[in-house]
């Protein structure tokens, strides 16, 4: 069990960043990673809402794209109050901690900027959903407010003792960054046999094929073997190329 | 089963009021009350922050004193972080809203303001502490932040469906005007009968006094008999004045 990371994708304000470090702090975790913070980073207004948790209590990492920033986890929640039509699981705050507590290995629970949530792309990045049982009639959370609500579900469910059963897995589970290489991996060699045509039809179809990828807890064994089975299959198709992750 | 009221105790920011009524507004609650806010009510900065919950998704009344505050409440928690020293239940959030959940009558918490948390003589005219497993290097919560931990918690609890067992109280519980009358009442005895000497002794004796007083979950029939009790001692000693109360 490792204590998650929280990312922001495309925060606005650096209000809201800062009240997100304090509240991670109050809870013990201190791994807040921003994906493209429209105002740029390090950002005083940040350091002056988080009451001293930024920039020593709380380690801010800055990345580009999302795909960067959950690199290195296991498992990775999107936070979101809107249905997003997406064949997810979707969990309350008490089933989203008890994964992140089954799961060995790094965790991140996503959070979308202040306009816009997060983008499709990225819940189609995510194991699954995490969402809040918000008025349908007045359903937006603040930023800093979902950060509170599993900060303070970790916490509390950390506090109560250990998990009750890891998961048992014969083989260690894929790192993100494990699957999303065989996901563009995958992807190219889809693209190369003109299956992404119509061009329109490339950005759904590329959503549900990842949406029905990251739904099933890949092990890095099988991770392998998925990748070896699209180079088999290109090759037999005369396609092949010689990959930088190969 | 009522849905609580959230009651902020001299609370500073208007910001901090506004969060706090959006996030009440996200979770289907709507009775928000004041104690004394210090920049006054109607505040513009509260309703900027609030997100269009103020002022009609929420409804706010504001009182001067703790008491008027929580006069209808059956059962009235106290959120805080510090260690109090009282003889208080503490409770977590989830036993909080099961607490609050099982109470016929309207609920109350209540939330310190920003510089310096809920006064003591709050703390002791409630039933209980909610706590927050915060880290003790790091425990101040923003005011908004536990308001949002305690609607999450409900509306999470509500989802779920009804609560598992109603108390099964044989007479109604008391409100706490009736409680806060009857320990007002024995004060008064008291301070007649010179109890409170010297005068020093009056703050710390008056709370433990209360303190006890609102652990016992006293029914509005209990009321009744304790002031009679009261009032027969004092008409023993020769000292009963008629009180607006009788």
């Amino acid at each position: 069990m490792t204590a998650p990371a929280f990312i922001l994708v495309a925060p606005q304000m650096g209000e809201n960043i800062g009240a997100a470090a304090r509240v991670m702090a109050n809870f013990g975790l201190d791994d807040l990673r921003l994906v493209s913070p429209r105002d740029g980073w390090p950002n005083p207004a940040a350091d002056t809402m988080s009451a001293g948790a930024l920039p020593d209590v709380v380690k801010v990492q800055v990345f580009e794209r999302v795909e960067d920033a959950i690199a290195d986890c296991g498992l990775v929640l999107a936070t979101t109050a809107r249905p997003r039509g997406m064949e997810k699981p979707v969990l309350g705050a008490v089933e989203a901690v008890a994964r992140i507590r089954m799961m060995p290995k790094r965790t991140a629970v996503l959070f979308g900027g202040e306009r816009a949530g997060l983008p499709n792309e990225a819940v189609a990045l995510s194991d699954a959903i995490l969402s809040f049982p918000v008025a349908r009639s007045f359903a937006s959370l603040n930023l800093a407010q979902a950060v509170a609500l599993v900060a303070h579900g970790y916490a509390e469910a950390a506090a109560s003792g250990p998990p009750a059963a890891f998961v048992d897995m014969l083989d260690a589970p894929a790192t993100r960054d494990e699957l999303i290489g065989m996901m563009e991996h995958f992807e190219e060699e889809l693209d190369r046999a003109g299956f992404f045509y119509p061009e329109a039809k490339r950005a759904p179809m590329t959503q549900n094929l990842r949406n029905a990828f990251t739904r099933a807890g890949w092990t890095a064994q099988e991770v392998s073997t998925f990748r070896g089975a699209v180079k088999a299959l290109a090759i037999g198709r005369g396609k092949a190329r010689v990959k930088r992750d190969d």
